[in-house]
């Protein structure tokens, strides 16, 4: 079985949750699974693996758990993108729409340095409205080197989106799971 | 240098965040510090050395970042403890005061059973609520063999709280960088 098929079998599908009309995936099995989750790490550690990157970006809150991960096994520096009022300190902040509404994540400004080689990384890839904030923040003061994302959801063009909006290739914009 | 004064070294101030009063101690410069993070990583997972557990529970959202990594690293399944609307499927959900108001997590029912041998993580003991919560939660059905936090704030008296409140002994509350 391909890895994706395998990750996928983990992946429990919930209709209409958080709301009618979206299937919720649901990573909470493949999580839970110690042998899936070491099989899920090294895949996103693999797809990765002929990137330059120093620094590792997790979105909150799902994408820390990877981002973590991976950037404890990969000894790179861990940064955490979060979302308002949860952060201290001088902000770079970023306003977007998520959901039908409004909303912003932040990153501390000094974490961020001119020289970083920068992978952000998160559990789903969706509308890509969350990774181009966070790409538009890192790379105000840095170089974002790549996108990952466990799951992508083929069919609401977050890919397309964010190739249109950021300066990517369809290379640096990476998942293990399509659907 | 200890590795509680080391580590203590990486872990910011912030007066007055998110509220008047309150000190914010910030770990995003201990997880930007590649080999500070896996001095944590490694001090966290030594501490519970001798505990027997199969099964690490993680707390929204930074108890995330050491859970996920500890359960990669110690070979463990790991299972998340949400806030409300987090979760899809049939939950298990404890309500608790936070910060002068009302909240609740959750954890989602089949991810507990009768046989696990449960590790709780959190990074910081505050006043115990939070960690009181996902313990009434895990103890329904499990069985809760500790507690473990990067931080403990003495001068909030969570440990006393939580002896208090559980059956758990002193030696089952741990922490690595007291304050």
């Amino acid at each position: 079985m391909k890895i994706a098929d395998k990750l996928k079998s983990f992946i429990e599908d919930f209709p209409d949750f958080p709301q009618k009309g979206i299937i919720f995936r649901d990573i909470s099995p493949l999580l839970e699974n110690q042998d899936v989750f070491a099989t899920t790490m090294n895949a996103l550690c693999d797809k990765v693996k002929d990137k330059k990157f120093n620094k590792i970006i997790g979105i909150d809150a799902r994408g820390f758990i990877f981002a973590s991960a991976m950037a404890y096994k990969l000894k790179k520096s861990f940064v955490i993108c979060r979302k308002p009022g949860k952060l201290p300190g001088k902000l770079i902040t970023q306003n977007y729409n998520y959901e039908y509404s409004s909303t912003a994540i932040s990153i501390q400004q000094d974490k961020l340095k001119k020289e970083d080689k920068i992978l952000i990384v998160d559990d789903v890839l969706a509308s890509g409205n969350t990774a181009l904030a966070a790409y538009k923040i890192a790379q105000r003061k840095a170089k974002v080197v790549g996108l990952l994302f466990l799951i992508e959801l083929s069919n609401l063009s977050g890919r397309k989106y964010l190739l249109q909006e950021t300066g990517l290739k369809d290379s640096q914009i990476l998942s293990i799971a399509q659907y």
